[in-house]
């Protein structure tokens, strides 16, 4: 088990009508919000009107970003910062999944800068010093950025998406109705599902591999996403099962499950670069990725790959070798993403051969995982997906 | 689900030499430090010293209250707050187990008030609004306390152990050197891995029954802990599967596996019962009550019982009844016990058979169990656990 520190400040107010606590907690801050969402969907649940209910009860100055997008843009973060600069923004209330989070996120550590948000924190990984501080409304399980300190931003035109970690982002609180995830609809379900599972992937399969409690609770994560998309699939107003997917997407990804280990994220990375070129779901991205990654270092972790097979999904183990118990555990890996209705190859979300190449050359390396990876097998991972 | 809350903003720092944190942590706080400890052991084996030598370094005035015994009594804490008011004391600093964490997280409450700490948290369970700030370096992995808001103390002359909760007595950060458990007592180890189950079963024994994280993130933990102490009983100084005994001990308390969960304790009040008659070690009650306790209720939550035999000991369902597979799984709880070297009935540690009623009589009952409890049903625990 590799040393750790753990800090993570985040409130979090779980269960039908949490938004009750939404008063209390801003309480705490300015008169100035700033509301940030996606589309339209927040004004047709119903979540809209109850929040801007609670925040003229404050006696709070509402000022509104929306139309923030998946993948989202730093032209949308360059517009929320300028109404915090213009307004004096006191707080950022975040409606949404992990896009309006991470956007939020950025504009919340753009709006303390004088200089380029972009260059200073994305390019340059410059310390964040001061931010505004930021409250979520969760309506998508995925991201985890509910309860953790990460920002993913894209920036389309180059064809970059880059993450930015910094302490001073973590939200102050998180709001977590697992009913606001009733009406998703169901492409998102799936593709939050596989975003969670991925984050737990790539914790999971990474160096050392002595035991270690993460191992146990990662499991743990896996079974219970896989038990509770199935219900919720069949019924998607299944309060209990709709609660442990969203309760799986924060724990999956608030570092708990991640410490003592090295982590990989190499899969992500190859992923952002596609939903950088295509602007494909990340879900859908993680499902083509994640399958043929796995085939192509499994045997550098092959202790890992076999306890993987065995726990999660209950390979068999009698008269095979571990590499054929590794390599049946993938090949489940990819049955169920096809089961639940997710693409695995590039050619299902329309990605021709041709672009593999600039494709990859985008592709930011961490190299921490099992394999010392070069830009050569990452093409040879995305040639696998075709 | 239960609708939740959760909030824990403890610093953790894991691993071997993380006493090198110390100092940068130490900088946030004033000048006069009471370091708080139990025996010599910290002597003996080297921590005290080189935490004084930090200490001085970051030119701390150091006062010191020494001698705090396990089941901490109030006496202690008493002498810890007049320290603390006479020498206006800026910072805690607990190096220990789970009694000295409690003693000294009732110290830095009851630092902040004119009036008697013991009548004003513990007995009337006032609300506390200020606490010297608190630091742990833990020696021990048993109670969680050195992640979380609880604290546990003795009335030894009216036989009263009582616990108090508090936002304010998080420790501002604690660490956790692995290291540090290779000279414990081989009991300490068992009996501390004990309390560490305990606490599991008190979370994961309890309403509601339905799909929840949280009982896959227990079973990780029974089983990680299962697995680990087999390995230290045999080598004490195997970093490994110290370190996941030491994680595994604030995981299990630190709130997140309660979550969404009723809880019980019961079997923690039995137990603060016993140990405040007979200063028995913790664990070793735990161990003696627990089994009782699980065949007195398991017909109230018998699928929870069932899945527990299932998940943590393997049990073999075939043309069994679920009582029989429950029954199975408590049988095997007992057997581990007796297994690893702890004692399951009161006969072994000295307590007879004459003084149930009178222990009987002090147990606070929190009824938020499978079962609602009486008196009478304590009695019956206690008398299956002769």
């Amino acid at each position: 088990m590799n040393n750790f520190n753990y800090y993570n400040p985040t409130k979090i107010f779980f269960g039908e009508n949490s938004i009750e606590n939404l008063s209390e907690q801003l309480k705490a801050y300015g008169e100035n919000i700033l509301l940030t969402y996606g589309g339209g969907s927040i004004k047709r649940n119903g979540i809209y009107p109850s929040v801007i209910k609670i925040l003229k009860n404050e006696n709070k100055n509402v000022f509104e970003l929306s139309g923030i997008m998946s993948n989202p843009r730093k032209e949308k973060v360059y517009e929320g910062i300028k109404i915090c600069k213009e307004n004096n923004i006191d707080f950022i209330l975040a409606i949404g999944g992990g896009s309006v989070i991470d956007c939020s996120k950025a504009i919340s550590a753009g709006s303390k800068i004088d200089r380029d948000f972009w260059k200073a924190f994305f390019i340059n990984n410059e310390e964040c010093y001061d931010a505004t501080p930021l409250g979520v409304i969760l309506t998508i399980p995925a991201t985890g950025s509910e309860m953790n300190l990460g920002s993913v931003v894209t920036d389309w035109e180059k064809n970059l998406k880059i993450g930015y970690m910094s302490k001073m982002l973590y939200p102050k609180f998180s709001i977590l109705d697992p009913t606001y995830t009733y009406t998703l609809p169901k492409e998102q379900t799936i593709y939050g599902s596989i975003d969670i599972l991925a984050h737990v992937f790539e914790q999971y399969f990474s160096e050392p591999n002595d035991s270690n409690l993460s191992y146990d609770l990662s499991e743990a994560i896996i079974k219970n996403v896989i038990e509770n998309l199935e219900i919720v699939l069949l019924n998607p107003t299944d309060y209990i099962a709709r609660s442990n997917l969203m309760w799986c997407s924060t724990m999956a990804l608030n570092g708990v499950i991640g410490l003592g280990k090295n982590q990989d994220w190499t899969s992500h990375q190859i992923e952002h670069s596609l939903s950088a070129f295509y602007d494909i779901p990340h879900g859908a991205g993680l499902a083509i990725v994640f399958p043929s990654w796995m085939k192509y270092v499994y045997k550098h972790g092959l202790n890992k790959f076999v306890r993987y097979a065995i726990n999660v999904w209950g390979v068999d183990i009698v008269n095979k070798t571990d590499e054929e118990i590794a390599l049946e555990g993938i090949e489940k890996t990819k049955e169920y993403f096809v089961k639940i209705g997710a693409p695995i190859t590039l050619t299902e979300v329309g990605i021709p051969k041709e672009d593999i190449d600039r494709i990859t050359e985008k592709v930011f390396l961490p190299n921490t995982g099992y394999m010392k990876m070069t830009k050569e097998d990452v093409k040879n991972i995305l040639i696998a997906a075709i």
